[in-house]
């Protein structure tokens, strides 16, 4: 008996497997976190999984490789933006709500930890991280170019600086109990918003 | 024969085996590092290094320990400063430029791994990032009651908001090996300056 594959309904399937994975992993850890509990959680047998996923390593792949996906999309919908400034502003507050959300930040650094142990991860979450640095960057500099910001002030090291209080965020999240990120959003918006000197508002 | 025991030359012989076990931690990891390579390095027997240190739980303790004391020195001559301000931005220059140095950042990185996987070390570790916390937060504050930076900014979100900016520096360093702190210290001081509005200069 010939099996049909409808591809719509594979790649429902597909992702209702990663978003399942997200959320194991986030909760135990790419290693504590089994394959079978993924199944299980899933609805779907060992077996079936197979004909998605064929390792544990390439559920993790697609993840990686989906928040590529999905940054680059808010990044192109962001450059369509009339304020350059605001979309900067945008990404940033978006930015700090992920860290604020514990399964997220919990996700972010089971991928950084399997990105230094693992070299194929590793490039894809380099890739992911220098692709929105330069989103980023490009964001800024259109926002310079366009008289919103300081256009003293170099796009490149602009989005470092930004880059480094987004990641700051996730680390304090990490290794700080106390630390709500929620709570210091106000302040780091403020901060940013000083450091740009947008023109047309202040 | 009993062994006499000359404390002052017992405490410079314990700082020295820190210092050769910080280097050995900083290039191999506290795990993979042995007590056998420190004590080559340092030039004594396993037998004697019983004598300074029972495990190298020990040693990476003390080593937790003493960064705490070398904060809370830097911190007791930056409160003596006349310009609060000047100390908050020389603390800032300080943390950029240990970031940017590879043995520090990545033991820095081991005594976050470790505080992660020991409940003591992570004690030890967590006080330490408080107290480092706290330090800023006063000098931060004095600076607002003298006037020297905008008095409007509550003293306790702007110090998240700074050690969120160096947390970020040494957690790029350990994820982007093409981030270079020292170029960014510009731009990065500069972000704390707008940030801060320092009344007597702009």
């Amino acid at each position: 008996m010939a099996r049909t594959v409808n591809p719509r309904e594979h790649a429902a399937r597909r992702q209702a497997i990663v978003e399942v994975a997200k959320a194991c992993f986030a909760r135990k850890g790419f290693h504590q976190a089994s394959t079978a509990e993924i199944c299980a959680a899933a609805g779907i047998s060992p077996g079936a999984l197979f004909h998605y996923f064929p390792s544990k390593k390439a559920i993790i792949a697609a993840i990686v490789e989906q928040e590529g996906a999905e940054t680059a999309a808010y990044f192109d919908a962001a450059e369509d933006g009339d304020d350059l400034y605001a979309e900067v502003m945008g990404f940033l507050d978006l930015a700090l709500e992920l860290a604020a959300d514990g399964d997220f930040a919990s996700l972010t650094l089971e991928i950084a930890a399997e990105a230094a142990r693992d070299p194929d991860i590793g490039r894809l979450a380099a890739r992911n991280d220098a692709d929105l640095r330069a989103r980023l960057e490009g964001l800024l500099d259109g926002a310079a170019r366009r008289g919103q910001i300081d256009p003293g002030l170099p796009a490149s090291e602009a989005a470092s600086c930004l880059t480094m209080l987004v990641d700051g965020a996730f680390s304090r999240v990490a290794t700080d109990p106390d630390f709500r990120p929620a709570e210091q959003k106000g302040a780091a918006l403020l901060l940013a918003r000083r450091f740009l000197r947008p023109t047309h508002r202040e």
